[in-house]
């Protein structure tokens, strides 16, 4: 019973453990690609200076910002690690190997309205190539085509990794002349165009000062269809010849060269990912099977990942996997579930603590071979141990008694199949 | 150069990638063996309700607290994984197994005047067994044991974990009739007794009003020496009988036996450990050749974990590895040393953009078979490459150029001995 309200705040998660190792289990098989990929680890804080953190974040972000009181600084948890690592690469930009390829997985806060899905305590794994410099696109299929091997390696289903360019984008909105205010405008409307109707997309595009002929356009651009080769060549004979279409268009095809063997790679200029700090390649990951849920694994390139923090320039393209966010989704749909493999291998029963000093030994020498294993001490009538046994769900229980000791053994049984063995203690 | 003071906050650290891979690669040993000895994890929330955190917590810490602003609710960052594991087992006991082994890995923040050592974000690495009701004194040892096997894994040398009893304590004190508020007094004066002299401890007791033939009764208490059975023995005989000094004898005297294989477990009446939730065992590790550092890793048992957030009772053991203030002060000291592995097994180098496809696909190749694999893309010339692979710091790289395509090969050049070898393309 309880004292008072203990319960996590809105937006915070508390996992059972079983539930926690599959979360954990996920994570590892992320880290452990990012690593295989040549990707470093680094571990940034969680607080910095609030002016700091918000340099470059709009209204929205500075409205969902923590904000803590400690002395007179203004202080803030952050709420991406973009930011750290931007902070991170400008004050050791001396010390570290370019091109950086560094893996952050940790947690980043936002208070915003707690909604269905929307933590306010997350992880994310991120993912980024930093160059001192310019860095070459190539670096943006390797991130794509590390997101293939991860989205491969978790099997959640077929899934596909669509990619545009901002660039590209951006040079045809200025070919169909649109002023910048109306052409970021139309970006915006649409990163959304996918949750709204025609109609609406129509008339949103008309109060932005988009003319009819100019919508029809652009949806023939946004609906481009076909093999990866086919958008290519439509885009080609499109023959826009802005220098941001062109490199854009230059880009792509390069992308699509390198990532040619992974056919769920698939072009498509719908994706412009609403962030405005990309600037060339962007690309979203989504499970085939299961549209609704949007997004699991999205990012692209920006130009200069350090701008307010350093006048070196440092190109950069990262991309993330909100793991709270698709871990709950996920969940929701019985895509995951609570870890089915036992927590603990064997668990060592001496019947009376005569026999402790043996389970002990035993644990000890099971653990040398690589196994997770408890000991079950205390006094209790056997029957009771062995319901407590089967709470505590191990894989198999090794039963030490005073017959057993007597004769150098023990009872190895397994918890799923009930088989029994005889085992020698050591 | 830099625009902005980018530095992390005092208190704050951010690690280089190398140091970074040594701090993941201790945190890794200890999350196994946790594993190893059956422990599982979770991951509780970093911030809490203000008064839920503080519940029972002292001045010092409620000084020491971080507070966030957002709406109404007054929030604070956690201080410890002690009072988050409290309300977890509070919220979910129903769910959970007991005796539930908890490992809990993670960051707290103490905002203390930030010294020498002190960090303000810092790591622990905590295990805990708690029981529902009663625990058996075995778990004790068992967290000892795991300590145990901990440091000898950590490979940082000879080490002494140091073992007493608060009850014992207390017990022998009640037998010199000193009052409760004189009795807690002079557990503290004791706490710090290696840190101040001889004539200052005696001043401190004598201020407390204990009188000088008790403060040398306390002193022979304090300094019994020899083999943890001889202490034990003259613990006997000084024949006390009121129940807090036998029950407590009696769980020290089993300790003692469990763990009769484990030369480097002594008695030391010395240790009581500042905090007042302990109430048994208590113990802490020191490095035998630095005995300045203090303990890097200690803990005890507690009567009820849950006391303020639940009216069940959950007795429990635990202990931590304050993880980041002991990379801090081994690193000082060159016991740790940033990583000597290369993070990076294999380095890939397509001598041109012709060669790419086949560096892809060597990599890729080289992944499978669990190495780190990074490739080397963009045009340059080859020193230029060569001298960009030195800096990135692979343990060997592989070359593809014109000639070793056509011939379907790459060279393998490993990076620490120079040898160069010649290898098939798969």
């Amino acid at each position: 019973m309880q004292k008072v309200d203990t319960k996590p705040l809105s937006g915070f998660i508390e996992l059972l453990p079983e539930w926690q190792a599959e979360f954990d289990r996920i994570r590892g098989e992320i880290l452990a690609m990012h690593h295989a990929y040549g990707f470093i680890s680094i571990d940034t804080p969680l607080i910095y200076r609030r002016d700091l953190l918000l340099a470059k974040a709009g209204g929205d972000t500075e409205k969902q910002i923590y904000e803590l009181e400690k002395g007179d600084t203004k202080l803030a948890l952050r709420f991406d690690q973009t930011v750290p690592l931007a902070i991170y690469v400008a004050n050791n930009s001396s010390h570290l190997a370019f091109p950086f390829k560094v893996s952050q997985i940790g947690r980043s806060y936002r208070g915003e309205r707690a909604q269905r899905g929307r933590q306010r305590e997350f992880y994310q794994c991120d993912a980024d190539v930093i160059g001192r410099g310019e860095l070459p696109v190539a670096y943006d299929a390797e991130i794509i085509s590390l997101f293939h091997d991860i989205f491969t390696k978790l099997k959640f289903g077929d899934f596909t990794i669509r990619v545009s360019n901002r660039r590209l984008m951006t040079g045809f909105l200025e070919s169909l002349n649109l002023k910048e205010e109306q052409l970021q405008k139309t970006i915006s409307i649409v990163d959304h165009a996918e949750k709204i109707t025609g109609e609406e997309f129509r008339t949103q595009l008309l109060a932005n000062g988009v003319d009819e002929d100019l919508i029809w356009k652009l949806m023939d651009f946004l609906r481009l269809e076909g093999t990866n080769e086919d958008i290519l060549r439509n885009l080609t004979v499109m023959n826009i010849q802005n220098e941001k279409w062109q490199k854009g268009l230059k880009e792509l095809r390069e992308i699509v060269e390198i990532l040619a063997d992974r056919p769920n790679v698939k072009l498509d200029m719908m994706i412009v990912r609403g962030l405005d700090y990309y600037t060339g390649t962007v690309f979203e990951t989504m499970l085939d099977a299961h549209p609704k849920i949007g997004s699991i694994g999205s990012g692209g390139r920006y130009d200069n990942l350090c701008d307010n923090y350093s006048s070196e320039k440092f190109e950069g393209v990262g991309a993330s996997i909100g793991l709270s966010r698709m871990f709950g989704a996920l969940s929701e749909i019985g895509l995951i579930e609570p870890s089915k493999g036992k927590l603990v291998d064997v668990l060592v029963i001496p019947v009376a603590n005569e026999q402790m000093e043996a389970a002990n030994k035993l644990a000890m020498g099971l653990r040398a071979e690589g196994k997770k294993v408890s000991v079950l001490y205390g006094e209790a009538r056997f029957s009771k141990k062995m319901e407590q046994a089967n709470r505590l769900g191990a894989k198999s229980v090794a039963i030490i008694g005073e017959h057993e000791l007597g004769n150098g053994i023990y009872k190895l049984k397994d918890m799923e199949t009930g088989e029994e063995e005889t085992e020698r203690l050591a």
